[in-house]
């Protein structure tokens, strides 16, 4: 048997029983012949309680000193969970970012992985021991200076390693049983996911589905290792995301396929209103976001006004990247030449994902008109090969994925007993 | 103006304000145009929280793993420290024991300096930044594992640091004003102590002084280093400690000079009874506890009695070391053939310090006259050059020293208001 990667987010490792617990089903993989490395992210509230003590401090930390701060989360969680299962009579031995290898570029509180040289990591196992890995941080490759790597880093963190070691899977431990049809707190008959293609995951990943970011996945796709999202609080088999074999493809190609339907509220939207319609004008206008490192999702420009020659280019981007872009237009406006901006932040993205869905003109027909029954807005659309996303006033979401979720034949026979973590969350 | 190393314990940065505290109190001293290198222990309670959390999910932690969870409390506030300097204003860089280039042997959890390659704490100042350097931790030369040094540790590298940076002075904040004629809280008369020499004030902390402890004043002497102990919470001047001047010395030099009376009430007292009184036996005693690494203070051999050819060994070592002795001393019975051990940790022992003792017989004199009109027994005597050590009971203790400060007139005319920190510690 080969060798497993499996990470572990912050509510399964919150308190000193649920370290006992993850340790002990860790020895588990261990005795069932598998050489086991652990990503660990930082106790429950820790990271929070770190930006929290820093915000008392200094209103806006230095990325540099930030990093140093947050990394002393992981360092405590993965420290415990070694003790712990030392304590169940296996070897165990803790590294950091820096110390397994994890190099990354210097940008500060969301650094990017250029390599992995996990000779500690080899080493470890091989001589029997489970490594276990401080998730979210590596070491700057030019400076030397600690990195964090930002929303998603530790479920970053597992893949990549799981990559540089040749892992079999890459496990992702959760507080849930795996992916979902639908966000389970808002729609009750939603139904877990046994498996689902890289492409999906990571438009559902970037539509707004929590269980794991775009970036992961993203990662994972590119080296084709296969994930399992699973729950640590239950036995249950999960959620596999990975690609179908050869041969399912056949099977009814033709038709959609749906995986599900994510939701987001995390987006705002931009709307830059009189824009001369020619070319260059958007570039001016995304250049100046970009310069910002800020990322941006929808876009939609109108058909011009002939008569006036002017345009109106709507966006969405994160809501905490919101004013920072405000002010960056405000700056470009001289020399972009547009007439206003508008910023509205109570916007919701609904967003439906599966296969085959562009060669299926009923599918958007009946999204479209389940949102219209429930009495939703539409207020931009975006399409990609394999989702169609729309946006509405943030207050009408529940009832919009609902009402998607019903019409695509979504909707579990019973209510699915969700199985969440023993503390709640 | 050179470079000055400040170290600030846990009670000076136990919370924001705290740290916002010391910030301010490092950048005057940047204004005033010195290189600043600071060294921060963990804030507050923080190692006692990690230490609890340790013992919840193993009763025994590991060294390295221990050290690892450890070191993640300096790191917590190094960084809002530096976070906070540069809200004033000024450029700060923090760093870890191991990027300080605090190099250490593998003994974890005590472990040794063995050099100190500051090249990243030089570049920092004189780039003019504050570098600030977690305190209490290193890294293995051989393993290149995280290791921490102990009781004391953060005083030590501070004064290390301040070794390898040619530091004009090392000095060291705490939550009282310096070093005292006693421990202020037994003696209301106790004095602060100006000036005291190297040698004085190893014996103060060695005797059980709180405020330094030995193995700093050790590398302080070693390599002639002035520290200059005060007070985070006031701006008066502290307690230097560093040699005479020549000049100093001829004045009054055949009068005693009393520095101070230091108690101690963590270390228990172990008699083996009845060992062989032949060569090696005490060696082979000694050779057992010290083979666990074990520090023993004082021994005291009776003298044999003739008819038996038997005597009792007697020396004292620190409690939490004491039920780890009993054993290892148990299982060598066999071999050193002694015929029984008795523990008993309700002793104190009360030490007088000061230069010129032994040339002057009225000191010892005054000292044992002193404890007998205050009714304490005497149960152990050790002398050095310039101090005299007793064991008495634990509960005599107070009334001890309280008897041997006024003996010695070293109460202070009126009761001193001594400076503790703004949280009453």
């Amino acid at each position: 048997m080969g060798l497993v990667v499996q990470k572990y987010g912050g509510s399964s490792v919150a308190d000193a029983d649920g370290i006992k617990r993850v340790a002990k089903r860790i020895v588990e993989a261990k005795k069932s012949g598998h050489q086991v490395v652990v990503v660990v992210s930082a106790m429950g509230d820790t990271t929070d309680e770190l930006i929290e003590l820093a915000e008392e401090v200094s209103p806006i930390p230095s990325g540099r000193e930030f990093d140093m701060l947050l990394t002393a989360g992981e360092r405590i969680s993965m420290a415990l969970l070694a003790m712990a299962i030392k304590k169940l009579g296996h070897e165990a031995l803790s590294f950091t970012g820096s110390q397994a290898g994890v190099i990354t570029d210097s940008v500060h509180n969301k650094a990017r992985i250029i390599d992995i040289t996990p000779g500690r990591i080899k080493e470890a196992v091989d001589k029997g021991a489970v490594a276990i890995v401080a998730g979210f941080q590596g070491v700057s490759q030019s400076t030397k200076d600690i990195t964090t790597l930002g929303r998603g880093g530790s479920d970053t963190t597992a893949v990549a390693l799981a990559v540089a070691l040749d892992a079999e899977v890459c496990e992702i431990y959760t507080d849930v049983d795996g992916v979902f049809t639908a966000d389970p707190r808002v729609v009750k008959k939603a139904r877990k996911i046994d498996e689902i293609p890289f492409e999906d995951m990571l438009e559902l990943a970037t539509s707004g589905s929590k269980v794991l970011l775009g970036r992961c996945v993203e990662y994972a796709r590119r080296y084709n290792m296969p994930i399992h999202v699973r729950s640590s609080f239950s036995g249950h088999t999960g959620t596999w995301v990975r690609n179908r074999p050869e041969g399912e493809k056949g099977e009814g190609m033709e038709q959609a396929i749906i995986s599900g339907v994510a939701h987001d509220t995390s987006e705002a939207k931009i709307t830059v209103v009189g824009v001369p319609d020619k070319p260059g004008e958007a570039a001016m206008i995304f250049r100046s976001i970009a310069d910002a490192e800020i990322n941006i999702d929808m876009v939609v420009q109108n058909v011009s006004a002939a008569a006036t020659g002017l345009t109106d280019i709507s966006f969405t981007l994160p809501k905490t990247d919101g004013h920072r872009a405000m002010e960056k237009l405000t700056k470009a406006q001289p020399d972009i030449g547009f007439e206003s901006l508008r910023y509205d932040d109570q916007i919701a993205k609904i967003s439906l994902v599966g296969a085959g869905m562009r060669s299926n003109p009923g599918v958007t027909a009946t999204f479209f008109e389940a949102l219209s029954n429930a009495g939703v807005n539409i207020e931009l659309i975006s399409t990609s090969e394999i989702r169609i996303s729309v946006v509405t006033r943030e207050d009408e979401v529940k009832d919009a994925v609902r009402a998607v979720h019903t019409a695509f034949g979504l909707d579990s026979e019973t209510d699915e007993a969700v199985v969440y973590g023993g503390t709640g969350r």
